[in-house]
């Protein structure tokens, strides 16, 4: 029995009917929305024109799982999980109608919910959250009634700057507040910066440092204006970009484990701490960070599908394991790629690790190849080990998936000397002679060095 | 004392330099040629029209160096090396005038020279080489001068579909001439069908599995046609890319080590075999392949320039070693994008690995976001071990640079099953949710599993 029909649910469902047929293995899985197994990463570029919505976003429909032979009960929420009695309390939204039935083997994929501020207005229409496909829509629907062209986005991480992008194709004049001291707090404040000139440099209008104290509605009701303790900003339109939280108030109420970011705690091997048979992935969950040894919880729907691979190979009667993640996001704000991965320079102090942090400057490509565009690259590595702790890239075209060079790196362990030798792709339209990571790891290495 | 003046000469001055100042440490430096510190793999692109050259090309002139204070000695040929006298005998190119110059410590760096294969009329007036810089302006003279637009290009390496790539640019009829069976040699061929079948897409004409016997030349001397045992084809310019040799006739003479490739023999420290104080990098040395712990050749740019960034360490009294490589190559001929590292079928077989290879189709981003283009990723895997051997990919933008992540994955001895885990950068508009690399583990891993 699968909570939740999205990418870790119907992952695992789909994992373990490849390895256990319909007569082996019944499968159900209950999902209170209309859609199953959609991108919700896509939703800013759907909003934003540039994809089709919201079929395009749908990776597996409801029909398709069922002709795989999964019993999936669309609009159907389950209230409550009795774990002594392995069974779960499910309710058809749209009837009302309710009952419990019987599982051997559950898994709880329950998502993350978006953190609504508590704040005058903050549920007036005409303020939207961009988590589920429905909410694309609504959104779409406002800005199809807005008469004017003024959007703010509230807060400047990943969904907030996707969809100042979004909103900036549609022809939107955007303003985006954060209470943070720059966008990106995924980055160091100093990496945040070059985020926030670029974002300008599109036209954007970043307000940082400032926190949201009313939204303001106008004669329809509607939202109008975002008020922060410095000023009204009048809004056609508001989207709400600050982060989301695990899903997990029917996992509490039935006694299992959470964890101190509000996640569900697992095993290895996906099952929640102390229940054999009871299995949890994606959004809901909180997942151990290589770099720290900590645990953390990011909501990312490419760890939400290796975890249902992990628990329908699992609960499929195999053997697999989430060794856990280092961080590693990208994203991008017009033709800016932003990307990260393992420890900001807080987050290794927090864990009592001394580092050397150094920035380089380098370019895509061999500097005389045309289209060579400029590249920050900042990364930090133990005092003393050398090992690499993290690395955080801004530039244009080419600079967002090389951070897959240093999440390998960390994944493996290794110092930054070792892989200031590393073997990476050149030729003059893919990179410099020595690509920008090696730039960045022969002046950690130094840095190391002289450290002591 | 350093003999030659390109990447891994100078590199190895310029580290030396850094680390001991003018008054600790005397840098000579000999080149035969006019440049020093040159990108000999941007000719094509300078020959293509993209670059400007050859300036643009120069990474450091002569003038540079000698500000840095290295005596930098250009047109002036090595001509003896004579080990035991801890001296070198050099001769003025121009004026022919030669003399004995001493040494404490010798830095080998002659790089390779073209295979000329031995033909009638493959010296003609027509036919170019494009491994220096007088070669790239003397091919773009003989474009000035032709009348005609047919050229042809024997071999189909990197060079080879390079300079078609240039000469599409420059609006001729190209004919690639390729005596294996198919294009890209450095592929298992399955994947070199890929990129056949691309470049005629792009109208370039491949011959396949066919050696050229004669290049033919026109009644004023210049040559006019390449001729094959089945066909001949008429060429207002023929360039030669089928591979390079290393330049060590000279080490070779003084009676050091070379290895079965034709390069010098080193240590990981990058010196000369039994030699304390010679060290020798760049093209005219074998490496160390770390996947098939066998020693191979490869010219290339990154590799010299890290080679001379370990010389020049080691000489000016520090420690740096160069630990191998992998064997990672990226290239790519109009928008199609290729790339490899480790090894391919047969590297796998001569060195006695048994093996699994699959290939998988996926997208370079999600495949709904915009100009999501299609990517082939085939991987080879050890039996039992899991252990990842090697990687190829084609594909257009996008694909190249991922080949990264299997140079890193294969430099830490990852097997794929590890690899599935991997926590690589996830957003629409950089990857699909499994990224290609993923998808090609996630099969790899099954197959080692089924292969027992």
């Amino acid at each position: 029995m699968v909570i939740g029909g999205d990418a870790a649910g119907m992952s695992a469902a789909s994992q373990a009917r490849r390895l256990r047929g319909p007569d082996e293995l019944e499968i159900v899985a209950f999902e209170r929305g209309h859609f199953t197994s959609y991108s919700a990463c896509g939703i800013p570029y759907w909003v934003g024109g540039e994809v089709d919505g919201p079929d395009r976003l749908i990776a597996r429909t409801p029909e398709e799982h069922r002709t795989r032979h999964i019993d999936l009960r669309t609009r159907t929420e389950v209230t409550e999980i009795d774990v002594a009695g392995r069974r779960v309390r499910a309710r058809d939204v749209d009837s009302g109608a309710a009952s419990w039935t019987s599982y051997d083997k559950l898994v709880i994929a329950t998502g993350a919910r978006p953190v609504r501020p508590d704040l005058p207005g903050a549920d007036a229409p005409g303020v939207h959250g961009v988590q589920t496909l429905d909410d694309g829509q609504a959104l779409l629907d406002t800005l199809a009634r807005a008469r004017g062209r003024r959007a703010v986005v509230v807060g400047a991480g990943y969904i907030g700057v996707e969809m100042a992008e979004a909103l900036i194709h549609r022809g939107y004049e955007v303003t985006v507040v954060n209470r943070g001291r720059e966008p990106m707090s995924t980055l160091d404040p100093d990496m945040g910066r070059l985020v926030h000139k670029a974002m300008e440099g599109l036209g954007i209008t970043m307000v940082n440092d400032t926190g949201v104290t009313e939204v303001r509605t106008g004669g329809d009701g509607r939202a109008s204006a975002v008020v922060t303790a410095d000023a009204v900003y009048p809004a056609d339109v508001v989207v709400l970009g600050i982060g989301v939280t695990p899903e997990t108030s029917l996992a509490r109420a039935a006694g299992l484990p959470v964890g101190g970011h509000g996640g569900l705690l697992t095993d290895r091997a996906m099952r929640v701490r102390g229940h054999a048979d009871i299995w949890a992935g994606g959004d809901c969950v909180e997942v151990l960070d290589l770099v720290s040894g900590q645990l953390r919880h990011i909501a990312l729907g490419t760890h939400a599908n290796k975890h249902g691979q992990v628990i329908g190979t699992n609960a499929g009667g195999g053997y697999a394991t989430f060794p856990g993640v280092v961080g590693t996001a990208v994203s991008k704000v017009c033709d800016l790629e932003i990307a990260r991965t393992g420890l900001r320079e807080k987050d290794a102090r927090r864990v009592g690790l001394e580092f050397v942090a150094v920035t380089i400057e380098s370019t895509s490509r061999a500097g005389y190849y045309p289209d060579a565009s400029p590249m920050t690259v900042k990364m930090l590595a133990e005092r003393r080990t050398g090992k690499l702790l993290g690395v955080q890239i801004v530039g244009r075209e080419g600079a967002g998936k090389r951070v897959d060079i240093a999440a390998v790196a960390l994944t493996a362990g290794m110092t930054v000397e070792q892989m200031t030798a590393l073997d990476l792709g050149y030729a003059p339209p893919f990179s410099p002679v020595w690509d920008p990571v090696l730039v960045a790891a022969r002046k950690a290495a130094r840095a190391v060095e002289e450290s002591g």
